[in-house]
């Protein structure tokens, strides 16, 4: 969390004066994004006058910024409760200050939750069913690139001292855990446009209603039903993946199916789509701890969250949870 | 600028709910503030829906917010561009959390410049007279802690090795500026609340206009010509110091003097005013460098910046821009 780039008032009003939204009247970074630079930016037009401008930094590959881009802008079109861009005076999506790229998105309100209830996981679990049915659609493709064989390229990167220092149990678990997924990962479920990251962090709320979904900078193509496990993983646990929340996850898969009711080989698959979003999770974070300096402006989060998530879909006794 | 501490959506909107504002319907960390937690805070009541909370971390004297806060009111009571406080359900101006004080203050639209033209400056000069003249009954005192005796305990607080890792002139050149400071500084000149550390910064614009004065965290009672002298100092250079600006110079005096003109002895004091100005940034800069940890979350400033202007300030040729 953190603005990487220093951009005075002068050089961010010659940025919003490449845009039809009138003149910039205020801007505040904001401590949002953790590979980009934020601004709250507002404007003196009439109507909606309040935008955020993303400066990318380091991760973004600027060549797959208009597939992120087009997809906010395919998914707001068909009412899906995603920020539109605003495209410059050349129309263009993106455009570029002193080498690096920017987008001005619509401003959208709400608040990321941090202890969610089951009518706010029911909300999401409807919204994330809604830009999977209006994803389908949507032209081009991006293909994972945190998927299976990234975790194991990841877990590699990380060396069996180093994953024992992060705990003594987490080399034999990403060695049992990632052969039982190579064996068993599944093959000809339906694909689609996914978000892959809809954390809480990811989602505005109003109340128990949804307002936004945010942060798209993983989308890919991918396994839809494992875009449900991700978001599984991601909003049914507290306490550092120690407490699951029963009722939170009824509410999450009944919301989701509400809109998109799961065929028998997707809900059949749900236990191993949830453990492969653990792993994802637990990979990056792994590699992330063992390869990020301690003094870095990047908050590293701790593997142990995902790897007790990993435990959690990984007993037998829990699959009743996706019955 | 930092958020310091993570506050989740539910913790801010019960502390929004101690307020007489409206439901919380966005929040979002911003990098404002060098040793505060910032929120720019959005509410759902009709006409003004936007706050700024800030929570009180390191350097804050908890007892001495009564004096910043009643100084907001006062000022805006009174016309100035100042943020006004919004006082809790039970009348206070600021309150705790977790143990830390907290405020809400009124959201000022407008942008802090980082290239001031003359007439900016010009506006900064009228709007920081009016303060002093706004201040006049003012009822509360507060002594200023960054006052000449400070800068010397500053200084001896860096080794002179220290200063000479700075630059290898830089102990003569303060050891020199705070013997004739202390000889020459001048007694019996009006005094009144002072803003103390007015830069750019600080100040929220409109175009050429005025929009908003924030940060009255240094505010204390001194002489009052001092404070020009800070704002001279904080405006009228660029380039580390390096370059001064005579006609964003002229044009704050100018301004100031609109409004409230000098009396002579004020006038004839400026360019020691502005040496003890440069003085104080220089000592507070010169002991953070020194002190502070270079991975620390708070960027150091260099001190050279101010070593220039106080250079600058001492030389009896430049006595003129003051006349």
């Amino acid at each position: 969390m953190a603005v990487y780039t220093q951009l005075g008032a002068e050089a961010l009003a010659q940025i919003i004066a490449r845009f039809n939204v009138g003149e910039m009247i205020s801007a505040k970074g904001i401590a949002e994004g953790v590979s980009n630079s934020n601004w709250l930016i507002e404007t003196n037009q009439s109507g909606s006058t309040r935008f955020i401008l993303t400066m990318y930094e380091q991760r973004t590959d600027v060549s797959e910024l208009p597939f992120f881009l087009d997809l906010l802008d395919h998914l707001a079109a068909r009412g899906c409760p995603v920020p539109r861009t605003i495209h410059d005076l050349e129309g263009n999506s993106h455009c570029f200050n002193q080498g690096k790229a920017l987008a001005l998105i619509e401003f959208l309100p709400g608040v990321s939750v941090s202890e969610p209830n089951p009518a706010q996981a029911h909300a999401v679990g409807e919204a994330l069913a809604r830009v999977h049915l209006a994803a389908a659609d949507f032209p081009a493709t991006r293909g994972n690139s945190l998927g299976l064989a990234d975790w194991q390229a990841l877990i590699a990167g990380c060396s069996a001292e180093g994953l024992a220092s992060i705990d003594p149990g987490l080399a034999g678990l990403v060695t049992r855990e990632l052969a039982y997924l190579v064996q068993h990962w599944p093959q000809g479920l339906p694909r689609s446009v996914i978000h892959a990251d809809l954390f809480p962090d990811n989602v505005l709320m109003l109340g128990d209603a949804v307002a936004g979904l945010i942060d798209f900078y993983f989308a890919c193509t991918d396994i839809t039903a494992y875009d449900l496990a991700i978001t599984h993983a991601a909003w049914c646990f507290s306490d550092g993946g120690k407490r699951f929340d029963p009722a939170v996850s009824q509410a999450l898969l009944t919301g989701y199916q509400a809109i998109r009711p799961l065929s028998e080989p997707e809900r059949a698959n749900l236990p191993i789509l949830a453990r492969g979003a653990a792993m994802r999770f637990l990979a990056t974070r792994s590699y992330d701890w063992l390869n990020t300096a301690a003094e870095a402006l990047v908050t590293r989060k701790d593997p142990l969250a995902f790897a007790r998530r990993l435990e959690f879909y990984a007993d037998p006794k829990n699959s009743a949870i996706f019955a």
